[in-house]
């Protein structure tokens, strides 16, 4: 993977004339992304391409070439490969669409393809993708713009969506490889490759379908001791899993096996398309738990009841608070106030203030031995006194002190964004968009082993 | 609930002097909220409050008071009450915790206020409870502030959170009824209310227990018929229905027989904190669907998968397009493309444009029969030509002429938020943040009756 990843020279074949927006052209945005290595543009129609002399064909460049992108009908596919052999090439990304994804043509093409790379030793990916990413080293073979966060997390996918709504799936991407069809590169080598990067400390996968399984499983089971792999395995019902057919050609499989297979190894599973982030962002950045008892701090009654139920479908429970616990909040409430878990500081926090209440409250669970996370229920800022941005540096600094169990919070009332990035900042407390999504992503940080 | 929601005259019993940020004070948040009618303050202790001659008790009030909102230590509370029918007020709002949400003590005193409301005739909200919001004619009575839509939604709830937190649950309130430990007025008062209400169009509650279970669900079978009912019912575990007695006071009952039982009222019954605020959206500005044949228009086979995953999870299925609309998008997509739904449009759109594709496609499967909801995925503005926001006047044309199938779009890429509000202000398409809240959200609009 590493000439795909970090290539100093690139061919760009069937590389567009045309550029500016809405061209599409993967040479303009390799530029503009930051590649500093050699580029040379293939298209026997053009002298030149964004200012650089084009050639006719791969076999015309004199010149080492570490990695070929081609983009070009798939009739011209099998030609241009073995051109590229020809060549000496040992890297090729394939971007077009119409293959195992397509007709029968398509899936004769792609066969072709595949014995090319088991006879002759170069490794395609693809086809059907936007290839790599690599902030890295602003490296990236994608059509398509992309944000540039230089994150640890890798992420491997079949299709380009997860590169360009990186936003919506992952949050963010460091670095990225989108293995289309699977011809050859599959997710094994994806896998094996990011999980001995030093560079990244998450993998996060989108997977439609897998050949090699048993490879693939005794591989996630090695790396997750290492570094969180999560997986959302899609094509979860029948008509999903035909769908996944004419996408990436690939066979989805049964899901329950897959999904028992996976947990099995370790991997952190998911459900639905809106969890990634959350399971990222919470795996990167919060400790792991040593059990499953849970403390929540709240200026809510309503809303520890919500959580309650949420925390129990995923697993976890209530942790039964040690008196000492109690005890310090009880000092701050009035003598009616029944006090447990939920603990409701409420009636605190209006006689002593936020900054005041809070901080004894999440000191006093830190340091509760019944007690392995933390779930803080909170008003964003609307009346200043009362928020928790005032605070924020308050209770980073009770974090400070006692780091090793994970705290998240939910925030309610207006403009909870300006206290969710102050608070992420210092990544000792992560915020949640709702009470659901933060008992699950507590639910993540059970210790497997 | 008329006196409690459009009063003329309101006694504050048991008013801070204390104003300003920080004091909760409801006379402050009544006159900034932009209340028209009178306000008497009442405190022994005060000869003015915010610039209003203030009284020792509510007797020495010579002028009628359509509703009293009291705010005094519990043990004064009874007294109060007294006073209050003494001065033939009708209406009260008890606000102040520690009732049966709190101990013995709490409980009876709690008995003998429902015991004065039955014997006197005085109606009592609360206690524990924000009282009422009234955005239709600018009134409140929550000591916190709130936003002002003027939204036909009704909100009734069991604790201040779902005011104060609007934008997280529900994400906009036009009038609120919190009925807090209900020790006298109930869901069945305040759903009647909302029910008739010729300003509220679709009315959403949070339940934590409910004392006249056979009542509430005659009345709620009779009004989803004009309005759409949604319920979240917290409490859902064990442990959450412990934590609801020490919160309301109310006992949770049984989650599954509240849940068959609403469900078989025909009201929306939620699961989690995240979904009030989509199921509103939805139930307000899209029609109903009279099958379950949802089409998928889509710019990414990855994300057609996954929502045919969710699609299938909430009781829709892919629809089988007629061969007019496969027919009409062929047009636009190479040869070897397989169509179907999803229908993927990527090829179509490198070649004709967004706006062009999408409007083609979106016409064809609103026109098809075998059609009953449409899902729409595409990508955010990021390249203008390729953006959603670019063709929304297009699309919303396209809805102006063929309006009565629901339309749910879930868009990738940077900065969707722009889109969505150029979209909704329209009320023609709505956008949701992960692809299963748009299939979760379009199984809400299947006809019931």
């Amino acid at each position: 993977m590493k000439k795909f990843m970090e290539p100093e020279s690139v061919a760009l074949i069937g590389i567009s004339r045309k550029s500016g927006p809405g061209s599409f052209n993967v040479m303009e945005n390799m530029i503009e992304f930051g590649f500093s290595g050699k580029i040379f543009p293939i298209n026997p129609n053009a002298r030149e391409i964004l200012g650089k002399g084009a050639y006719p064909n791969v076999r015309s460049v004199k010149e080492g070439i570490d990695l070929a992108v081609i983009s070009a009908p798939r009739e011209d596919t099998v030609n241009i490969l073995k051109d590229c052999v020809a060549s000496k090439i040992k890297a090729v990304i394939v971007v077009n669409q119409g293959f195992a994804d397509a007709d029968g043509r398509g899936k004769e093409i792609q066969k072709e393809m595949t014995e090319i790379a088991q006879k002759d030793g170069i490794r395609i990916l693809g086809p059907n993708t936007l290839g790599v990413l690599n902030n890295f080293n602003n490296f990236t073979t994608s059509f398509m713009p992309i944000t540039k966060d230089r994150t640890p997390v890798g992420l491997i996918c079949q299709s380009g969506i997860f590169f360009v709504g990186a936003l919506e799936f992952s949050g963010t991407i460091g670095k990225g490889i989108d293995v289309g069809n699977a011809c050859d590169i599959g997710f094994c080598e994806a896998l094996s490759y990011l999980g001995e990067d030093p560079d990244i400390k998450i993998i996060a996968i989108h997977m439609e379908g897998l050949n090699k399984g048993k490879e693939f499983f005794s591989l996630a089971r090695r790396i997750v001791k290492k570094k969180p792999i999560i997986i959302l395995k899609t094509g979860s019902t029948e008509t999903g899993a035909k769908a996944a057919i004419s996408h990436s050609g690939t066979m989805a499989g049964d899901y329950q096996i897959y999904k028992a297979a996976l947990k099995g190894a370790g991997v952190t599973f998911l459900e639905e398309d809106g969890q990634m982030t959350y399971a990222i962002k919470t795996l990167l950045n919060l400790p792991t738990m040593k059990g499953n008892n849970i403390a929540v701090i709240t200026y809510s009654g309503a809303a520890g009841i919500m959580v309650t139920d949420a925390l129990e479908r995923y697993g976890l429970k209530l942790a039964s608070l040690s008196p000492e616990t109690i005890h310090m909040v009880a000092e701050l409430s009035p003598d009616w106030m029944p006090l447990g878990n939920p603990l409701d500081i409420w009636p605190a926090v209006m006689k002593y203030g936020t900054g005041n209440a809070y901080s004894v409250a999440l000191k006093a669970v830190l340091n509760d031995p019944y007690v392995d996370g933390v779930i803080c229920i909170a008003i964003a800022p609307m009346m200043p006194e009362f928020s928790f941005l005032e605070v924020s540096e308050h209770l980073n600094s009770v974090m400070e002190e006692i780091p090793h169990k994970p705290v998240a919070a939910w925030l309610y009332g207006p403009n909870p964004e300006e206290i969710s990035i102050k608070f992420e900042s210092k990544k000792r407390i992560m915020i949640y968009p709702t009470l659901e999504l933060a008992a699950w992503s507590l639910s993540l940080l059970r210790k497997k082993h």
